[in-house]
């Protein structure tokens, strides 16, 4: 999927919501447990009662690699309903990988051809020979770690590097790769006011932004310092849409949640 | 496994060699291919010809998941096969994970609990509260990522952060984590002679040394600037051992290509 095809998603369904698929069998309601694959029957409850609402989801690995097998099998058959039935949907494996160059290939292998997923979030600390092989899958997009929404951010990505925060250094001298333009970026909610800064250094990408809900971060801050001409954010909610209710109701309660989010997006994307 | 365990290891077998398990079906004998799980059939032969020489074996987690369930299948029964055959081995998830607290919980569930790996290795780049979840399970241990063996270890890992080379600031705050005893850490041969600084922060750690053989580390070296009181050293060699020969002789090309190293360890070891 292009950018092109997603902003053109966005002003479709006035929405730039990213719904996270975190499926916890300890949080899912409990008359799903009995399901053959609980975890799957969750997630497709979830897209059908709310992609209208998003234009994205994003599984994070961690909560499927937790279940072994079963779980990455889990993933296969969630990425596969939502290539099969909503290819309109932009989706993210939300992976956080990084490697030496030939290991970096097969993770890109791994989620672009195996899992074909439209994008995966990298770890940048091991530099450039660790973020261009996914870079070189062209007609996909590599979503880098630059600011992240949790406390430990502060350990090393605000520490200044050379006259400039580390986040920001990495935001710089990514523009240099190979296929720098299939890049997008990590910027977390609850450092809305960065995000005047990052604009700065990239104008024009896409950035993908957690922390909204749950961890605190708030919309219309976001929206402020970071929307671009073409919109240029995905805002990312996942615990505060998917465990909205834990009953029978969860997938309309979800459908609530993510509602509320959009219709505060489509404001947003009205206002002059 | 602990550290005591792990020394005592080493000098039985004169080894503190780590053999990756970075399995491609590309690069394995062609013969294997029939197999119902070719992967698992080569770690199994590669094993059997080689535990007696090293002391610890580490599969890079995107050598499995390039092949979906499948490959995650793999992973696990080499795991197990472990575990049940070897105990005495010492394994690494090479997993270069690290996420926001709640999610590297998850995934140190996925290594620790479901796979039942001994130790997995972090990436550092979102700080301690990223790290330290994986410290909770205090009977295992978290390898972080220092110093890699790549050319792009250069971009930031190396950048002066407060007067101090990033690699070093990330060692230093380390050793505040809470459980931090029981991180071990990834220094790679490439830089070796950045070994001397590396015990200058932690003289006591055991640290992971890949980059020996096909990225050009040399042995020696490391073991000049890195051996400590209780070794404190294990040298990963993969492609150089896996892959000694890709004919129906690949187990014991692999024993001879592991004894060399193992008879190098040796006479290191037996240094005054």
């Amino acid at each position: 999927m292009t950018t092109h095809d997603l902003v053109k998603q966005i002003h479709l369904k006035k929405s730039f919501l990213c719904i996270g698929l975190d499926t916890d069998l300890e949080k899912i309601p409990s008359h799903l447990l009995a399901a053959e694959d609980p975890i799957f029957e969750f997630n497709k409850a979830i897209i059908d009662a709310t992609h209208h609402l998003c234009v994205a989801y994003k599984p994070n690995t961690a909560f499927y690699e937790a279940y072994g097998s079963k779980g990455w099998k889990s993933l296969e058959k969630t990425i596969n309903y939502l290539n099969t039935k909503h290819p309109d949907i932009f989706t993210i494996a939300d992976a956080k990988r990084g490697d030496i160059g030939n290991t970096s290939t097969r993770y890109a292998k791994a989620f672009f051809e195996d899992l074909a997923f439209d994008s995966i979030t990298v770890a940048p600390y091991m530099g450039k020979d660790s973020v261009e092989p996914f870079l070189a899958f062209t007609d996909k997009h590599t979503i880098l770690l630059a600011l992240t929404s949790n406390e430990g951010a502060y350990d090393y990505q605000t520490k200044m590097v050379g006259g400039v925060e580390l986040y920001k250094e990495v935001l710089r001298t990514s523009k240099t790769y190979a296929n720098a333009e299939n890049l997008m970026y990590v910027v977390g909610a609850t450092k809305a006011v960065c995000l005047k800064a990052v604009r700065e250094i990239v104008p024009n990408s896409f950035l993908l932004v957690p922390g909204i809900g749950a961890q605190g971060g708030n919309l219309e801050e976001v929206c402020r310092y970071g929307m671009n001409q073409q919109v240029g954010l995905l805002i990312n909610s996942s615990r505060g849409i998917i465990y909205a209710s834990n009953k029978k109701d969860f997938a309309e309660a979800a459908a609530k949640s993510a509602r509320k989010l959009q219709e505060q997006m489509r404001s947003e994307l009205e206002k002059p």
